[in-house]
């Protein structure tokens, strides 16, 4: 990164989102080239970016599709040319017009499932409006939210509902979310081939049963990068790691300085007494997401930059109101905090959680490797 | 509340943000009355909502100006014809090119500041574009943030920097935030004297050095609520009453059937033998704010109560994913988990806190005592 002297940097108005873009597409490139090794194709989580011009970076690098968690990030996407879409969030009856609308103005919109209630509500929806949706199975293979079990014969039952009902079983779809309480190499390889192993054997007994099932599709930004071979798996879907963060870092999928996001603050304050240095980045712009709490290190609510980027030892964040933070200095010497950290002065915050971050912004400012800075706008809402 | 039978609320798509606005303007009513019987004027904190048709029935109600935290709500407050506005984080040199365009237009816009560098800023910035600003001193009454100490000689050195340079001195201004972390009556009425007295201490020291103070301002929604007398005080301010929720139910200044702000979510699926419900809402909706955690009643990730807003016995708001949000039921059984809670199921959660859940949405539906619901749309941003 070398955009300390931009001017445009400098004149952004705090607090802010920024994107280390280099630091961007050497995150795209790793896990591309990671998931062309592994022989699979990789659908990345657009969830933690909401953003048209990150997601075409993806599809540059050799990105096939997108994973979406809401209909909004869905019809998004798909004005924005994007027509492979898996809506990866348990469908309900409610959301149905909106999938239909969207499949019929052409969008390749795959639904997911993992009971049989909806099963039903599917096939019936489709049934009044003439329609044959794609659903793919959901499938839990480490028991941390939804899912059907691999090996449970509800998994068949379900698939043989929709085959039955005229709606297509797309395929089989996991998200081993509790890797992100891991922290070792191994553990991660082992969860990972969990993950694969859960996805393929339940592939493997739809199949068997007659439902038709063509995708195996696997995927956490820890488990893709550790996962050392993936037979039977078809496609990868990750999302995080296209901007990694603190709790990436200390699950030990990435470095600190691979974080690709950051917060622009300004300092505004001080209370020397105390050692603090106050930031106009509070939780509306860092989010109350304290991830690594309960990690190895806690960062606080980031981790404290200068403006080129590398950390500024002994300060930690460890208070946040709306749109105060508290920087606390250690070892502090009252005396100095105002010329060392001077009114004004910009910090960069690494956060804990990209996800959560990035989604208090309405808009990323795109720092390019040359210094130049876009903005790239954002989806809120639903 | 009597709307569990509005086809409109049915109608709305999950997760969404709901105003109960019988309740927001109980809460109006409740926080105006005090003010006028204490004596003063009152300042709504309008960055709680964001909203111009909850402060429009705030201003109605007997509100005097508004409080806000960013500039861009003071923008779009002066738009919607809201003239006096006091912006209540520590300005930097960086924003008052924003605050000049502002006050240049009409715009009655007051800044705070509580250091001697930022005094200079505002001056020098003043001579520069021949204009004079208005500032308040920030004052620290609890050690929890900001602000000068009001029997410290900084306090007169900034006030006096300020009326030398031609910068009217308005006021002087505190915010007992650590009124947060209490949950009890007595200390809670010793805080807001507190509040008070280190507030009119520093107004009364400005005076004495020639200052010209006009205004006493104090105010965080637990201390105005139990602020017993405010001789000296001329105006308070508060934020999250107009909704308040779960965190100022454990400071004890609500009931839970005070709360005027809920997440409305589907039930998308089950995990029959754990007793958990799947919902639609995760902490993209409800935030990552576990205010309640350390208080006396944790709440998870928000209360979780039937569409008409009963809360439902036995179930806990356990986890939260982006879009997924695990509730726990005890006790449970299994095989009746998805006959009582079927997939989707509409469900009310209850915030833990206000500002952060609502600051998730664009818009809010409120809902009328009637039962009719009304977009209200919110700003999102610095």
């Amino acid at each position: 990164m070398n955009t300390a002297h931009s001017p445009k940097l400098d004149a952004i108005d705090t607090p802010a989102a920024l994107i280390d873009v280099e630091r961007m597409q050497r995150n795209i490139a790793r896990m591309q080239t990671r998931m062309d090794e592994l022989g699979v194709r990789f659908r990345p989580h657009v969830k933690t970016t909401k953003c048209v011009d990150v997601v075409r970076a993806q599809i540059a690098a050799g990105a096939q599709g997108i994973t979406v968690s809401t209909l909004k990030e869905a019809e998004a996407f798909f004005a924005a040319g994007i027509g492979d879409i898996l809506y990866a969030v348990g469908i309900t009856p409610s959301k149905l017009p909106r999938a239909l609308a969207l499949r019929q103005r052409g969008c390749d919109l795959k639904l997911i499932l993992d009971n049989a209630a909806a099963a039903n509500a599917v096939v019936e929806f489709g049934k009044v409006h003439g329609h044959a949706f794609e659903v793919w199975l959901e499938v839990d293979t480490d028991g941390h939210r939804s899912g059907l079990a691999p090996g449970h014969d509800a998994l068949i039952e379900v698939g043989r509902t929709l085959q039955d009902g005229g709606v297509e079983v797309g395929g089989v779809m996991t998200h081993a979310g509790s890797s992100y309480e891991l922290h070792d190499v191994e553990a991660l390889a082992a969860l990972a081939e969990q993950e694969r192993a859960g996805c393929v054997l339940a592939a493997e007994r739809l199949r068997a049963a007659g439902v038709v099932c063509k995708t195996v599709s696997v995927g956490s930004t820890p488990t893709a990068l550790h996962a050392r071979e993936l037979p039977g798996v078809d496609e990868v879907r990750a999302g995080v790691y296209v901007f990694f963060d603190l709790v990436m870092r200390n699950v030990g999928v990435c470095g600190t300085n691979d974080i690709a996001l950051s917060v622009l603050a300004s300092v505004i304050g001080h209370q020397p007494d105390k050692g603090w240095v106050i930031v106009d980045a509070g939780w509306m712009a860092l989010s109350r997401d304290r991830g690594t709490a309960k990690q190895s290190h806690d960062f606080g609510y980031g981790l404290v930059c200068a403006l080129d980027g590398t950390p500024i030892a002994g300060a930690a964040f460890v208070g946040a109101n709306q749109e105060h933070g508290i920087v606390a200095i250690e070892p502090h010497d009252a005396d100095a905090l105002a010329t060392r950290f001077p009114l004004g002065m910009k910090l960069r915050i690494l956060p804990n959680h990209a996800c959560a971050t990035g989604a208090q912004f309405p808009e990323y400012y795109a720092v390019m490797p040359e210094g130049h800075v876009a903005v790239w706008s954002r989806f809120h809402g639903w």
